[in-house]
């Protein structure tokens, strides 16, 4: 068991809900008070380079997001010692079926399905911590159809890396191998199926990850 | 990998919400048309004889339940199909932060810190396939504090397992390890620090599980 084998090796992935206020807004939600998150499948990953499988009846959203892999088991790990608990980093997809996800919100019900699709969680290979010296510095872009679609910096986040861990790990042991996606940047917006998605997570203008993918229709 | 390790080797439990209409009913709600899932973290296992904790602020219910341990991966399943899948089964809770879930509910929230915390997934050894040829037939029970709570049967089901491995893996690849959480009958309630818990699994008037959990206070 290893962080770099987290897509093989990795238990869980837990994704921040509304962390960029820009994106709260843009789908009609309040910016949160305090974090919130759903779990993601790890039957999800697929790596780059790859297929994203659009399943029928579902109107599937892009979410570019900073995934951060975490190094060793803790609990109720304050922010302050938060970076212990790094490995690294991935860029990642938060792929959701925007109509099934609004159906669940209306009726109360949860936003597993919506978020838990085989290939729903595209990824890019690990990056080590040491490369990334602040992960709230990272520019994420991604293109569909050779057209820009999110841009941003995850120095807008509402709530901070270590804030993340320190909420989680409250509630959950987080454990060697699991992913923590951090929220995503404006600009959603849906992916179908002969579209090509693309992009990429820089770092002091350097690009450490690109990852592409061709949607297809699932069977 | 084994089926047998599904504790320590299974990368992820799906639980079915509201699959017996009394269930349903005593919480409020309709009896679902089609079956509803969420996900836990197998960060919440804890095997029994062990203890459960119960966070501060939390209103924890119990929901004793049938575990589907998943022996081969899988996706599309048909419901013809769905017994090859099967390795086995464990008795399991479903521990439900319900004032946390309520507030979710009322939010269009995921459930997933509700459904989530640290040994809110109490369960008991493997009990091969083999030992149970009609799981529709077996009857579970919890007893907290020395009283009966629930007690109930697995022909009450509104969606039966073949089914419920058809719907999940339409969406989600099922592997090896995997737990499938059946729903819970009537009775639902809470458990308090200092309680004790004991819940047991009959086949053909036979106990093929017993397990035993002391509710203490998280810290
Ligand atoms: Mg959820
Ligand atoms: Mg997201
Ligand atoms: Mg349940």
């Amino acid at each position: 068991m290893s962080a770099r084998t987290f897509v093989q090796t990795g238990r869980k992935i837990v994704a921040i809900g509304r962390n960029f206020s820009e994106h709260a807004k843009e789908l009609g939600n309040a910016v949160p008070m305090s974090p919130f998150f759903f779990l993601k499948p790890t039957s999800s990953y697929v790596v780059s380079p790859g297929k994203i499988e659009i399943p029928q009846g579902c109107v599937v959203h892009h979410e570019v997001e900073l995934g951060v892999v975490i190094g060793k088991t803790g609990r109720n790990i304050s922010a302050a010692d938060a970076s212990e608990y790094i490995a690294g980093y991935a860029l990642a997809l938060d792929l959701t079926a925007r109509n099934l996800q609004d159906e669940a919100k209306k009726k109360g019900l949860p936003w597993s399905a919506a978020k838990g699709f085989d290939t729903f969680t595209p990824v890019g290979p690990f990056i080590p911590a040491s490369e990334i010296a602040d992960p709230h510095k990272v520019r994420l872009w991604i293109e569909v159809a050779g057209q820009i679609k999110q841009n941003g910096t995850t120095d807008a986040m509402v709530f901070q890396i270590p804030q993340l861990i320190e909420h989680v790990s409250r509630i959950m042991t987080l454990e060697e191998g699991d992913l923590l996606l951090t929220g995503t940047p404006k600009g959603v917006g849906p992916v179908q199926p002969g579209e090509r998605v693309v992009a990429g997570l820089e770092y002091q203008g350097k690009e450490l990850s690109r990852i592409e993918f061709d949607a297809v229709a699932r069977n």
